[in-house]
């Protein structure tokens, strides 16, 4: 008779696969936008499978999806992992999945060994992580934290016109059988497995990196409004022409700001000219800057800059700029406690890892404070993520899942 | 008996107003792009007026609307006069529509007065000028002069998807009782009255500008393709940033190269990021940048520069550059012949009136290729186009009326 659970390596290299299939696109990554009929089609998928396999499934009502296997002691509170299943519009298959299928795994791989543990495990696929589609990332955990509250976002739109409290209702009631729980319960702790979308473990050569903390995160959406007219006959002297202030905001944003510090991150993702026309100076230009650092002083600091950069091109081109924040997420510092029963679990299978810091936020860093927690990551190629390229090797989604596994154990004893 | 055809001002002015009222946007402008909805029921409502005054109702494949009014010798070839009907997104009640519909209060004052001209008149409609919806502009008097053919254009999509094809048969359809004639027919000359879209008569307080040429436009299509990839993990010496590239082209293109000539137009009207999220480093940027000159060496020495700032951009940000040209129309100079018969008649009436370039491409510009053209320009407040707030006073359209008028009575003997 087994005492040790086992990592099932085929079905679970089976189960990323088919998983993947769900919002498969041609260039073979995934388009499975927060609460979309493929998003709903992947977490059905997981509830079915949990069914079969007598594990209990419930949803909270920001849709957050918990997959529960009972423990030895209903008083403890249970241990939660997982991560989400939802992607960027040309997302990759690893993203958010290889931590929901790995924490699945080892539900079922303990159930395999028939082992009952002190207290109950829930696999959890938190909503909207991606903050694609609607805006902003990280919806589920954030609820569940009590950071912020469902109804804040009811009337949010995405970007295909959807109403938020439309597609959440089409999603819990896309899973009946789903017991309905307030949102944000007690657990003990929370482990979530990730890529690490980014180049330092396949640098280094080293399987697994201990998330020991993360990098803060402000997102801003700025406006330019100026004067729409003909592109032809408007000399430059009767012009306010918000484009020009843009272009020049941001190729100092990009150009100056962003190389000023090795540990800074800014991104212009987004940007729209209206009303659009080749031969017609725009009215309004508005864009989207991504700013991240893991200092948080230093992080405000740069917002600073941003703000100025924008207000002087704005006055330079005689337009008016509106600047508003729509993310503010200071950096995080995981529970060590977690993150050494990481480490020992690595230790007890011979499996390499180091600390780091993440350059992405993640649902772990806002459940981190309501409970104890930490993050595993695995390498993937070149680093690149948030593309239909990204890659994570078998070897790697094996190594990533025993090490998972091995921190369960260890974490779910009373 | 009357003699001398007078314009109907009440009329006119109605005119006006009702043709505002098709497609009108709440702050006062209209949407009536090419070839919608909003534009066939303006076409119908032109035809509808026409066969009420016992003229003859012709489109061509181009759906290029003809009004015609017969002369006494049916062996000349008939003076053709007006514009278009076609507006931007966010568009003014008077560009294109004011040079069709004085063109029709001609015909109107014509049949008044009972006279009978020696030569036939046709008042033009032209198809799609504004380019906004389909690419490029100018496509009924480009076919017309025989510049391109229908045929080039058929697959072309609209902002909004539609085919050509499919919107160029559903406006033919919308007029059955008009005859179908081929794409251009001979003319013994052409004039279009138009607004200045510029400040220059406005300022000098000229009623009217008589246009002896105009300048040249180009329009290219940019577009920098990059790495897709995420916003936190991806430090600078890993990002291959599409959007960093256009900034810094558009900044260069905005800062430098316009400034460096007063006679020079840069526009950056339509620009788009793509996958378009937040927190992804786009794949791919793209843009359009309209250039205009009123000398065609150095329109195309701005050209090379703005293709070299490109080029320059894109390899220093390690991105693939594409420019391809959309549009290129060589500076024009109008018919003396015309613009002599449009100066006698402002003499004859007592309009003060000055010769000038256009800063806009017109139809005529075509029309000029295969017909000796020329057109009128009225003033329009502060100079504002292709813009809900364009005005044009009352006074201004009646004087313009009065000074079309006068030309086609010269133009139309034989």
């Amino acid at each position: 008779m087994k005492t040790t659970p086992e990592v099932n390596a085929a079905r679970l290299l089976k189960s990323v696969a088919d998983f993947a299939a769900i919002g498969a696109t041609p260039a073979g990554g995934v388009n499975r936008q927060a609460l979309s009929v493929e998003d709903r089609a992947a977490r059905r998928l997981l509830a079915e499978r949990a069914l079969a396999r007598g594990f209990a499934v419930l949803q909270d009502e920001a849709a957050n999806l918990f997959i529960r296997r009972e423990g030895r002691d209903a008083a403890l509170a249970p241990l939660l992992i997982g991560s989400h299943l939802d992607s960027q519009p040309t997302g990759g298959r690893f993203d958010g999945a290889l931590g929901t299928l790995t924490a699945f795994e080892a539900l079922e791989a303990l159930a395999d060994a028939g082992i009952e543990t002190d207290r109950a495990i829930e696999v959890v696929a938190f909503t909207n992580e991606e903050g694609s589609r609607f805006s902003p990332g990280c919806m589920g955990s954030m609820a569940f934290a009590g950071v912020a509250n469902v109804a804040d976002w009811r009337s949010a739109r995405a970007t295909d016109g959807a109403l938020l409290s439309d597609e959440l209702a089409a999603t819990l009631n896309d899973l009946p059988k789903a017991e309905i729980r307030p949102v944000g319960h007690t657990i003990s702790a929370f482990v979530e497995l990730h890529i690490e979308q980014g180049p330092v473990l396949e640098r280094e050569g080293v399987p697994i990196g201990i998330v020991t903390a993360v990098q803060g995160t402000k997102w801003l959406e700025v406006a330019f409004s100026g004067e729409a007219a003909h592109a032809g006959t408007t000399p430059l002297e009767f012009r306010k022409d918000p484009m020009a202030a843009a272009a020049a905001a941001i190729a100092r944003i990009q150009g100056d700001v962003m190389p000023s510090d090795p540990d800074a991150r800014l991104t212009v993702g987004r940007i729209a000219a209206e009303p659009g026309s080749i031969n017609v100076i725009p009215g309004r230009v508005s864009f989207t800057v991504d700013i991240r650092h893991p200092d948080a002083t230093i992080l405000a600091a740069i917002e600073r800059r941003v703000r100025d950069e924008c207000q002087a091109a704005g006055e330079r081109l005689g337009c008016k700029t509106v600047i508003e924040q729509r993310v503010d997420m200071p950096p995080g510092r995981f529970s060590p406690h977690v993150a050494q029963a990481i480490e020992d679990a690595c230790a007890a299978q011979d499996i390499a890892c180091r600390p780091m810091i993440s350059g992405a936020f993640h649902d772990a860093l806002f459940v981190n404070r309501i409970a104890p927690s930490a993050m595993i990551f695995v390498p993937c190629r070149n680093g690149v993520s948030h593309n239909e390229a990204e890659f994570v090797s078998d070897d790697h989604i094996i190594i990533g899942a025993r090490a998972l596994l091995g921190a369960v154990v260890k974490l779910s004893s009373g």
